[in-house]
């Protein structure tokens, strides 16, 4: 059987998840949900909701953490957007995906759209179809993985598509055909470059990513048809993003899974400097004065310095990736926050001036979730802090309290009045509710109204 | 400068259009109107136009050929799925883009919708427009040209992004920044590969094209904003696509332009196919019983066979980019329109059997406008019929006549009852209308009503 039938069966089966598995999905599906909400009010969003009046059907399905509602493929695009934008939701280490944004969106805006015509999606339904979704995105990352990335690919984006085309293909109830067929117009449609990442652009492949993917599997229901092979055709997703993809990555799908490698981030940055911004507010906390400190070197993985030595950002979104910020304020300040990256913060002469002291030293010894930072202080001293397994790594993952204290500050900086110790308590029983969505009613708050 | 703001520059401000250009634009346009008419009843565009209830803003927009209406972004996309639903639009010879259907349809829908604002779109600003958006379209293409298409991307799809926003920003009068910044938006969102030709998917990444297209556009006019260098970033579209883009590609904006070798097609296939059902229409005339057919041998570049071997297809999509069905429906009926590529003409047996007696002959000596057909004949005689230059090709291109004659054949198609002569001259004349979108009153049928 070809790789796209078998993917597909998967989709329309996974068979029963693991105990583990299903809190993996629950996890992630409140994170993303708290990341919207923390997203929902930034000018990027604002720009794309301008665009609602003129450019959405019936306003059926719910902007989470805005009163606004769109019609289901806007809400899926938009809330996708939101749960992204700061780059703070969920990675999946071996392929940094961020894989719940593009998925989860689009099954929450079908389950919602479904529970107003009178068929709701029960929770258990929507985490299992979540899951389905981001292992199925995972999986394709991996076979990618790291030709794919590196070529400057956004692969949340196009890997994403296809999984939000399958989650929301398992709500719908599509065959293993359907299913084919609604990875084809994943195909036809998924996108997204690295190059975008710290602009306003990013948003538009992430959000893309849940609208296509949904709207595929859409139109698979409705008898539009695509091609057999849209994954391992040979002019297929696979052999357009990798000279040699590795199909050992779909081995043992319903067996292995993907996403319990999937983690949560403490900070609203790149995942490389979880460690790089603990060891700062550790060392801050020792309160070594700005002037005394010559200079600070970072020693980590050299992806540590690919991705994120952007000395002189100008925006909030670019800090995110920018270890020169990201160092000078946590070091400064003890800041690590959602703003302490805001554009705002970014403008700050002294955090600015700062970055210029910042030096990286490569060393591939250093695994992803490590490094570490050396201060060279004025007077000859040098003080180094190494963190070995950053909180938010597979080895020191968030703790339900950790994500519901990271929902309550996204609830703070959305600034709505929002009901946390009942939204929070409603997400972390999801799987006991008869409509998936209903929650939705906790996050509708004032942000952008 | 860099690249993508040289490209801003240009699309911002072209200067003046030698008429030759504004002819090739208009005939263009035209062209893709007549394409979007003869497909507006499609399968596929039926289940798109399906989607628009629940998910168009209020209904501005005119969906060519139909007598529904859309909002602004879903009739840019679904004019241009309809305009290339056949691959009988418009094909750049050097690259195969077929560059009018994600270009127009965008400034089209532009356009109208700016006229029910009270601020109408002449046709001068329209067809310069047009033009700017193909000529970048067709010059990214070459860029990457062959690469990009060997790997597999949907060339038409892909760098028709960047010409539907550009062009669109050109209507808008987008500052050179703004143009960069739509650029971003593109590259976010451009998508589509050959692997779904022949199939529904397809569609969607052609509409993707136009709608991400102005989508961006508009947002890059509301301070939505992009990455700097969206084409000839380390990350952006040129290295994502090629591993040696040619830069070459953009000398003599401006000056030389490659919309003049943009061509016409006269039937509905794949444009290698022009040669061989010129030569079939030909044998037919000689009366030959196919019985007595034994082997039909096809001499032509090796992209002839590359992209047209298809045996045994069985819906009238995949029957455009088969040789098998060409050849049988030309040679064996005289046919070669757009009903000899339907559902029900590929279902035929007889034809089906036929394509079994096919043989291809690779010659790199061939033009892409030039092939042989030999027919060996069951008493052993050979008749053979080489065409050197095929109507529709640079050197024996479509006239006037042959345009008009060709949209009254897809008025035909459509079935609705349009007025062929108002129709031709108002899109004759396009560049003498102060709202350029006023011939759309002449092409509101009632197919799919």
């Amino acid at each position: 059987m070809g790789l796209s039938r078998r993917i597909a069966g998967f989709a329309a089966d996974p068979g029963p998840l693991p105990d583990k598995v299903r809190a993996a999905g629950r996890r992630a599906f409140l994170n993303m949900v708290g990341c919207a909400i923390g997203g929902a009010g930034e000018a990027a969003i604002d720009r794309l909701v301008a665009l609602l009046p003129a450019f959405s059907g019936p306003a059926t399905t719910s902007l989470i953490g805005r009163g606004a509602r769109a019609d289901m493929l806007w809400a899926a695009c938009i809330n996708a957007a939101a749960a992204n934008i700061f780059d703070y939701d969920d990675t999946h280490i071996p392929t940094v995906i961020h894989p719940a944004a593009p998925v989860g969106p689009a099954v929450l805006a079908l389950a919602e759209s479904l529970a107003a015509e009178g068929r709701p999606v029960p929770g258990t339904a929507l985490i299992r179809a979540f899951v389905t979704g981001m292992e199925v995105t995972c999986r394709l990352g991996l076979a990618l993985h790291p030709v794919h990335y590196t070529r400057g690919w956004h692969i949340t984006s196009t890997c994403g598509t296809f999984g939000a085309a399958l989650a929301a293909g398992q709500i719908l109830g599509l065959t293993e055909a359907q299913m084919v067929d609604a990875m084809g117009h994943a195909l036809a449609q998924n996108a997204g470059s690295v190059e975008t990442l710290g602009t306003m652009s990013k948003s538009l492949s992430v959000g893309q990513a849940a609208r296509a993917g949904l709207m595929g599997a859409l139109l698979a229901q409705d008898g539009f048809t695509g091609p057999a092979a849209p994954l391992e055709g040979e002019r297929g997703f696979l052999a357009l993003h990798s000279d040699a993809p590795d199909l050992a990555a779909f081995d043992g799908l319903g067996q292995r899974w993907e996403v319990l490698q999937n983690t949560f981030k403490p900070y609203p940055c790149g995942v490389v400097l979880n460690p790089v911004i603990e060891a700062c507010l550790a060392l801050h906390g020792e309160g070594i004065d700005a002037d005394r400190i010559a200079r600070v070197t970072l020693t980590g993985h050299p992806l540590l310095r690919q991705r994120t030595d952007r000395p002189g950002v100008e925006t909030g979104r670019l800090a995110q990736v920018s270890a020169q910020h990201a160092v000078a304020v946590s070091l400064l300040r003890g800041e690590a926050g959602l703003a302490a990256f805001s554009d705002a913060a970014v403008a700050g002469p002294l955090l600015r001036a700062f970055g210029s002291r910042l030096a990286f030293c490569d060393d591939p010894g250093f695994a992803l979730e490590a490094a570490e930072v050396t201060l060279d202080l004025t007077d000859g001293r040098r003080i180094t802090r190494r963190v070995e397994a950053a909180k938010g790594g597979l080895a020191h993952p968030m703790t339900e309290a950790d994500l519901a204290a990271k929902l309550r500050g996204q609830i703070r900086h959305n600034g709505a009045r929002l009901d946390a110790d009942a939204l929070i308590r409603a997400l972390e029983t999801i799987e006991d509710r008869d409509n998936a969505a209903d929650f939705l009613a906790l996050t509708r708050g004032a942000t952008g109204e």
